[in-house]
């Protein structure tokens, strides 16, 4: 296995992870795992997205959130925006990261955002010439990258289409997002490939959901295509729990664990991710589906006669 | 990626998944589980244990469960035997194929069978020949290959030396097993390439545990290095339910639709295969962590704005 010897991790669950949430979490609890996160050696979160409170209410408290965190030197916040009232709350803000998003498949832009592929990216252009001009990184996100929930699998072609257009743009970073988690590793593996001939690796995020189980299997065969920058949720935030299945993005604890024990560094005291995945649970007042409890728990105990 | 065209699933589920309930499962549920997987298209299912009643109580119905399932052609019925004992009772009741287990760690075989790994494969010597003159089947379970409770990560050269051994007795198959759960892709990936040198792919698989949640990324790894053959429980049943964080196996369907996503064809109706895993949750009255609940689950719903 010839793999990258250093990973980033972007951390989602703030914005990604907490968007779903019926109760309302208080920003100062989201500032209190932001910090925690940070703490832990996250280098990269995305803290928050700057969109209408009539759809996503739990955001609403965004310049809260901005204003309240205590920024360390060398962490890219990144907050996600989609259009132009949301970016110039966010340069308002003062973020110095920003993800803008346009589906791979037509028909989920134009219900989720009332805009053709095409349409979504020529609204973006200006924004991120913005963005450029206030000194502030954009991350061009493509997402339903695998699959689209009214499209079905989505052809690689219009994921390399959006990708090469947000890069004629400018964008700083392409980040492929298989937001329904539908994809599946041979999938995920051609797609990073293609993507690869675009984009240099130190330039290409991935985003995976767990929804069928396969985050971990998917970042793997991301890190064998030669990825080395994963988005991830701590605790596998995410989801609705109230609909059983509908699953968050890959726990960043799993994530992180498992790259490490695979010799790619990512820089994160395990032990300190971990405790956030717990913080995490206490603030939603559930348990997490994130399986690594602890670094140590798997060699203490005796197993059952027979057990193989 | 250039990966096996087909792959055998061995549901372990009645067995390994069932042996850790605290609550007894009537021998005519088990039955019932187990004609369903075999109507689903499992060609292999390990789907007893004959060992003590006293260490393990859930599989004291063995003789009932053997006697009750109507075979069916080309299905091959496994059980686990640890001693000459239980091999006398599998034979009287009629087993047509045997898992013998050692583990490749020195600690665990002496706690678990009172003899080093030496004296359990010159135990299992003259059961294996035994097995042989009656036309019985035996695979050669290696266990701890990955990590062991009590020494931890455990040598590549002690999972080959003891494949090399069950191979000189004369052992059909042989099977991998991270019996804790505590391997990594990488560590997967070489152990199989390792062990592929002395072993044909058609007779040598893999069983994991979901314990770190990477079953499904560990048999990824194995898949790439040509593995074949997987051990699955059904819904992911195992691990102990008063003890979160102690995983079963790997769920069987969501190995067999990743397996299937991927072009790897298993024989296996998917479908069917999920009823069998919500059979499981009610013969065990809980949900179990399988995440395939539907095959057409992932196209009908809207996403929330903002959702990437």
């Amino acid at each position: 296995m010839s793999l990258p010897k250093t990973a980033r991790i972007n951390e989602v669950g703030p914005r990604d992870g907490l968007q779903n949430e019926k109760q309302m979490i208080p920003a100062s609890a989201k500032i209190e795992l932001i910090e925690a996160l940070t703490a832990a050696g996250l280098k990269s979160i995305e803290y928050t997205s700057f969109v209408s409170p009539k759809w996503v209410p739990q955001m609403a408290d965004a310049e809260e959130v901005a204003a309240g965190i205590q920024r360390q030197p060398g962490v890219n916040y990144q907050a996600l925006v989609l259009n132009q009232r949301g970016l110039e709350r966010a340069l308002a803000a003062g973020v110095n990261s920003v993800g803008l998003v346009v589906a791979a498949s037509e028909t989920l832009n134009k219900k989720n955002m009332n805009a053709g592929v095409q349409e979504a990216l020529d609204n973006y252009r200006p924004m991120l010439a913005q963005c450029h001009a206030a000194g502030v990184i954009v991350s061009g996100y493509v997402s339903t990258v695998c699959g689209c929930p009214y499209e079905g699998v989505v052809p690689a072609e219009k994921v390399l289409a959006v990708t090469k257009s947000f890069l004629a743009m400018g964008a700083d970073d392409i980040v492929l997002a298989d937001t329904i988690g539908s994809g599946h590793p041979r999938q995920v593996r051609e797609l990073c490939e293609m993507t690869l001939e675009l984009v240099p690796a130190e330039r290409l995020g991935v985003h995976f959901h767990d929804t069928r189980g396969m985050a971990l299997a998917n970042s793997l065969a991301a890190l064998e295509a030669g990825i080395s920058r994963f988005d991830g949720s701590i605790g596998g935030l995410g989801g609705c729990p109230f609909a059983p299945g509908a699953q968050g993005n890959g726990a960043t604890e799993d994530l992180v664990f498992m790259l490490e024990e695979m010799g790619v560094a990512t820089g994160i005291d395990i032990t300190a991710l971990i405790e956030c995945a717990r913080l995490a649970e206490r603030l939603v007042g559930r348990p997490l589906p994130g399986h690594i409890k602890g670094v140590k728990k798997l060699f203490p105990s005796a197993l059952v006669l027979g057990n193989n």
